[in-house]
């Protein structure tokens, strides 16, 4: 801290991965550059305490697949801190994609590589990397307000904050929304300033399944350094493993033909049937009674992509993460980029001098259009998932570009998945155009083959006539 | 009313223009059609009830252009009230366009019309219109709760609503949210359905100014049947008459430029100067000390367009006007749509035998582009207004369209001013298609001409040679 600055009194609304990390990032500042003012940050979260809630039988876990971006955005802070956080993550190498029984009644799996050099995306458990970074904010004194629901907002010369429809406002030097997709931050936010936003469903909806430990001396039923996928183009099903051998199974199909799976008449036997026909390895995995059962009581999740612009108002709001731009899950960039939100916002503070005003308006200018290109990837993903994976000439695409890549180098030319997943220094606008560009290449390439083939064919024949 | 049919209990969520209409509309239905369930409407609004509110010296009036669409809309309900609703409107049959000063000082005026016959919209004080609605509401029996701001919203076997954070709900068969570009009801509703959104400022602001009834014989101290423009490209002045002789003035222009003119240093020499530069006239007729005064103490206003779908929960909601979709005002369609979407909604639910499920569905499905359409209309008509009204070609094709349209009759050709506020009959997103038939054939035709043109030419060339 330098001597001169007052500390700064933030405030941090919602205290998920986002919320938590910008409290880190902020808590730390001033260990890191000594130019940096104190925050003193507050962080206040509608939910209790996730740690204090007992662990209820079987508790359901979700899994996130934590990238570069990710890591990178947590050794920014603190690379001590993120060795502890992200201890016990379980690498996966690649997809395995389960396909359909074929004639003689066999499941083949078929594995498929992310990376050319080995490297992987990582399964971990949300509830347990939350818990881990709330007692990470503990150790470092920022207080964390549970049962706090944030009802309104006042914007003077220093925003103020009402929770719980109190009437005694809290004063802060700026605030950070990180409250998820339908953040209220954002909501009361846009009462004192020009916001446009966005929200689309997509036509699919998710519901979660589980496949549990395997007994013997492997815990894990399937591999578990893979991301496994039964892609069935409409509709499809992916497993991604847990510490304790288990796998949180994700089933993704449009609204329209999950209604009779879910309320029809006869959804019990509709789900068996659906899964005999598909995914008659994951009736094996999951169990009979456990499917019927998941089907008949899981909720059904809807999946909204949302987008808005600017995210600050001034140098007193700023909104990061889902709150800014929540993204539909099938590129497993949704926690990375809003982790990559938090580093970039740090990055900009320290550029302008730790000037928020200046900081926060360059953020909305800079990263709008990095936001928007996820958006868009993460949506054509599910194409990607549940369909080119098991199209030859994906494939062929894909071993192509591996080839390009390894003899061209990385300077030249980086597979998409690559990109977006094990190279966190290229933003993501950055990534299309470079993808856009490699396309073109490529396309011009095939022509040239089949082009300079068919002049050859051509000259053959001619030689041929001639003789 | 059907002797089988229970009396149906409604909620309409504002008592706006659109709330108003949709109120009478549903209170007239079993007079109108036997089959009609009777509808038990009760209105609610947030504010005070306009008519207790007490006139304070000169109250600033706001005005609107009613046209065919609105008036159509009155008419289906009941003729008789829409003469009374409608009385004393002030016709406008052109637009005035007020050109820049010339060389000799002069600012000279020009009559566009608006229509080919005669056709004019009408100019109509907002304030009065409401309270004329209101007051037939009384007459039929409309219950209208004022002071009523919705809090929370249930989505049970029937709806229920909550107001002013009171814990009591209550009770209907369906709800209408005609509640405004900033609908609570829209925002209620989001949490129980899967609604796509979207918000978008444009880059102009509006800044109400006004013009004093002229001292003198003609109290109108301009003409007082036309829409007066002072069209400046990048901002621009309108004025609307009221009955009292005043006039409600608009000033439009980016928020950017409107900043020094608001907030700079030198506000009101500013200002003074850009009216001298481009409005000289206005100046007379607002009066010096008022224009600087009021853009010192008048609030800008923002333009927001906001599009939604689908507009219904089944069939126990349904959105309407602003709160389905807010438009920037530069067609004057805004309140003429909405009623429009009170009218459609009433066919629908004729049409369906009143089973609102059906008639709310096919609302959302077919309605959607007819308001996109206008959305969009509305947008492209700035530059019509501010620019393309003084540019020789957009005049000259405006001639052309006028002698096709009597030429070919309106079967085939209507000029698209005429087919938006003269002819309600044609939907919208026809609208559209029409003038994009109309658009294309008009190139042709040009092309047409110049390419006969050029070869008529060659041909006299060779021919003269020839000889």
């Amino acid at each position: 801290m330098s001597l001169e600055s007052q500390p700064q009194r933030v405030a941090i609304v919602g205290a998920g991965l986002v919320g938590c990390l910008a409290a880190l990032a902020l808590a730390n500042a001033d260990k890191t550059n000594p130019a940096a003012p104190a925050y003193e940050v507050t962080l206040f979260e509608m939910r209790p305490d996730p740690r204090l809630q007992k662990a209820s039988g079987q508790l359901r876990s979700i899994n996130l697949a934590v990238s570069d971006r990710g890591i990178r955005a947590l050794n920014a802070i603190d690379p001590q801190m993120a060795r502890r956080v992200l201890a016990g993550m379980i690498p996966m190498y690649g997809r395995m994609i389960h396909h359909k029984q074929d004639s003689h009644g066999e499941c083949r799996q078929e594995s498929q590589q992310y990376g050319l050099y080995g490297e992987g995306i990582n399964s971990i458990d949300r509830g347990v990397l939350n818990n881990k970074l709330l007692d990470e904010l503990d150790a470092v004194g920022v207080q964390a307000l549970f049962h706090h629901k944030l009802t309104s907002m006042g914007m003077g010369e220093k925003p103020t904050l009402f929770f719980n429809d109190e009437t005694a406002p809290h004063e802060f030097d700026f605030i950070l929304g990180c409250d998820g997709a339908f953040s209220a931050t954002r909501f009361h936010l846009q009462k004192h300033m020009r916001m446009n936003f966005a929200q689309e469903y997509i036509s699919k909806m998710y519901l979660e399944l589980y496949i549990p430990p395997a007994v013997g001396a492997d815990k894990f039923s399937i591999d578990k350094n893979h991301l496994h996928i039964w892609p069935r183009k409409d509709f499809m099903l992916i497993a991604l493993a847990n510490t304790n051998g288990s796998f949180t199974s994700t089933f993704f199909g449009d609204w329209d033909m999950s209604d009779h799976l879910v309320e029809g008449p006869d959804a019990s036997r509709d789900v068996l049937e659906l899964f005999e026909r598909n995914f008659p390895d994951a009736i094996d995995l999951i169990g009979r009674d456990a499917l019927v059962r998941a089907f008949a009581t899981n909720p059904r999740g809807a999946l909204v992509c949302t987008s808005c612009k600017p995210y600050n108002l001034a140098g007193k709001a700023l909104i990061l993460g889902d709150a800014a731009h929540s993204m539909v899950p099938f590129y497993g960039q949704g926690m990375n980029c809003g982790w990559e939100d938090v580093r970039v916002m740090m990055e900009l503070l320290e550029e302008s001098g730790f000037d928020t005003h200046k900081a926060f308006d360059k953020y909305s200018e800079t990263r709008h259009e990095d936001l928007l290109a996820i958006c868009d990837l993460a949506i054509n993903n599910y194409r990607e998932m549940a369909s080119k994976v098991v199209d030859p000439l994906y494939l062929l695409r894909k071993k192509i570009d591996g080839w390009l890549s390894r003899a061209l180098g990385e300077r030249f030319w980086i597979p998409l998945y690559t990109m977006v997943s094990f190279r966190g220094d290229i933003p993501y606008a950055q990534v299309v155009k470079r993808e856009a560009r490699q396309q073109r290449i490529l396309r011009r390439l095939v022509n040239g083959i089949v082009g300079g083939g068919f002049f050859a064919a051509v000259g053959c024949w001619w030689l041929q006539r001639k003789r």
